[in-house]
């Protein structure tokens, strides 16, 4: 059962929060509560009080959400509908200025044997310091008729490559074998449209080997290709104006996608709460984004991510005083430290604001949670109680 | 994952009872709980005790439900699915005997100015008295060849209009331009398939005015243009044999058209309860309708809703004495006062009989319900558990 919204939106006055804390969720052991049920928040505590509260699957139950398709669904749309590859969001993430028609991908620098065979897919680990200057020779010496080719150094041996050019496709299974003692694989078609580009690509894979001569890698092995899809935005989708105040280029990248403004990066969480405010009457919808607690997560540290809990938790009052009359507090997904990564557990979330109502749940946890009016939902299904919270939703048949 | 009903449906005897309270649900503020809970309800406490509880989502998560889509829901049809758009629910709801293939609109009496353009969308607020005999004249002067053409008065300046014949199409724009200063649109067609009534309308609309002639009205801007599609009746596709006691119209018109025998009027909602009793072994499923909870969501009125609640439970210990397999209560959509009118906030659900089980529920109220064990879910998905809990429905697979 799915309603269209289209017909049913209006333009009143509104103001959402949508808060984000990245990789929020976790789980409770015979030892101690989750993350957040341990973190010392008052204020999250006070708005599960005053709202309601419930928990969120990203992609369904059982699959563990990456950041594409978690913020994907907090922004309302289906995330396997709309799909944003490892590609798209190398590029995104580094801030490359990808347009729709792109083919995106991630390269590994690695190191061959003489048979042609690999023998390390990550070039001993090779630092950033020796790893940009070869992203500098490719981009400098690797040129092929029909299509631009642009490279960026991401991490260590992780470089993001981009084909621009017209009919481009990326139905190209990945050339990195993924294990060692054997060559990468050539580029091939999954589809006949996408034969020029495997063609492209075996001249641009002749060619980086070629620039790579006697230098600290012999090849870059490529995988995830990719290419920009031109999601509708969500202005078309919900009748919202969005920005967002999110630091981190990814996060700011998924945005633009789905057409939020991107406002300039604040400093700080404290010059993220100030950017909403500068800029409260200009947009009807903001996101928020909290990178730490996601980043304890993959460490597994657990006191880092309490801490990040109450950090964001310091700065819930200021995000009151907006007086949003939707406010709400989600993760794209959970990062529980005792697996060190991204997990499929449901996030916890909480709506607050006049029109939201409140339930029985008094704290801000997985657990407590479990219990409230907001109930276990697909991620994506937050974002019409949010625009009905707000007032822009009209009623649905006579 | 949808498993077809049909091959499992028995004909054992049963009994089933719906009882809707119109516009139950409400949500809790930081004074006092919604209108049901705090209500003193002791005999629905007492069902939420001895059976099970949960919240239900006529049309989907933050969609706020009209009647027509509210109540199929509760039939077990998908309001998505089968529509019942403003022309049908006017023509149901003044009992005019709408038949499959009529098209129906909702008109305004409008006043225009010599050139023509649209100054008062309801003729000043016309009065009853004034507006009868103009619709009285309509029905004496417009007809048109081929179809047949019916006026019938709502209330003040609404209408209802009726075009019935062979080959209407209903996919007509409003001719209502909603607002003044401008002429009201001539009929278009959004299908080829419409043209010929665009064209029985345009010649509808030059008669209208005619007949208004130096009346109170000038014209009637019409609006909702919908064909009454022929709806599977609740036996086809549940096997029940099914009546309502509703006393007012449009519940009475929306039970006729899922294929419901229409018991006579009853006089107040003890009546009701006599007529349940009367026919209790001529039906299995039996719809008993109360109005009033909606109508004080819709005025605002705190006390009146709570006082319908208190009504509704008052009659209870006479429902349970008919010895029903199966009782529901619930609501077609929620309607708190806070917000004066329908709302997407879940519907406080009670399941109760022998074979129901119990949850840890002991109160009948949105935020009790929110743990019980009917979970949350769409308004649709109670009639296969109505049907399970009354013995009507077989294993599916070995």
């Amino acid at each position: 059962m799915t309603v269209d919204l289209a017909p049913l939106l209006n333009d009143e006055p509104a103001h959402i929060v949508l808060l984000v804390m990245d990789g929020l969720g976790g789980f409770a052991t015979a030892e101690r509560g989750s993350e957040l049920e341990e973190a010392h928040t008052p204020n999250l505590d006070r708005l599960a009080t005053e709202g309601t509260c419930g928990l969120v699957l990203p992609t369904g139950p059982g699959i563990t959400a990456g950041s594409g398709p978690g913020h994907l669904g907090l922004f309302g749309y289906d995330p396997t509908q709309y799909e944003l590859g490892r590609g798209v969001l190398a590029a995104v993430g580094v801030g490359f200025p990808l347009e729709p028609g792109d083919v995106a991908a991630r390269g590994n620098l690695a190191l061959l044997d003489d048979a042609g065979n690999v023998t390390d897919r990550r070039a001993g680990r090779i630092s950033d310091d020796r790893a940009v200057p070869l992203v500098d020779v490719l981009n400098e010496r690797v040129a092929v008729d029909g299509a631009e080719v642009f490279f960026q150094h991401i991490s260590e041996h992780r470089v993001l490559i981009v084909l621009r050019g017209d009919g481009l496709d990326a139905r190209i299974p990945d050339l990195d074998p993924q294990r060692t003692g054997v060559p990468p694989k050539s580029p091939t078609a999954r589809h006949p449209d996408a034969q020029r580009t495997a063609d492209l690509l075996a001249r641009v894979d002749d060619q980086v080997r070629a620039a790579l001569e006697d230098q600290d890698a012999d090849v870059l092995l490529m995988r995830g290709f990719d290419t920009l899809q031109d999601l509708p935005h969500m202005d078309e989708l919900f009748g919202v104006t969005a920005a967002t105040v999110a630091r981190y280029p990814m996060y700011r990248g998924v945005a633009s996608l789905v057409g939020m403004e991107v406002l300039p990066k604040p400093a700080d969480r404290a010059a993220q709460v100030a950017a909403m405010r500068d800029h409260w009457d200009d947009f009807d919808y903001f996101f928020m984004h909290e990178k730490e607690t996601d980043r304890a997560g993959h460490d597994g540290d657990w006191d880092d991510k309490v801490a990040a809990i109450e950090a964001i938790d310091a700065l819930v009052p200021d995000i009151v005083d907006l007086g949003p009359d939707v406010l709400v507090v989600s993760g794209d997904h959970s990062s529980p430290t005792q697996l060190s990564g991204h997990s499929w557990h449901p996030v916890p979330t909480l709506m607050w604001g006049p029109r939201v109502g409140r339930d029985a749940v008094t704290s801000f946890g997985e657990r407590a949670c479990a219990g409230g009016l907001l109930g276990q939902r697909a991620t994506n299904e937050l974002m019409p109680i949010m625009l009905a919270a707000a007032g822009r939703l009209e009623k649905y048949g006579a």
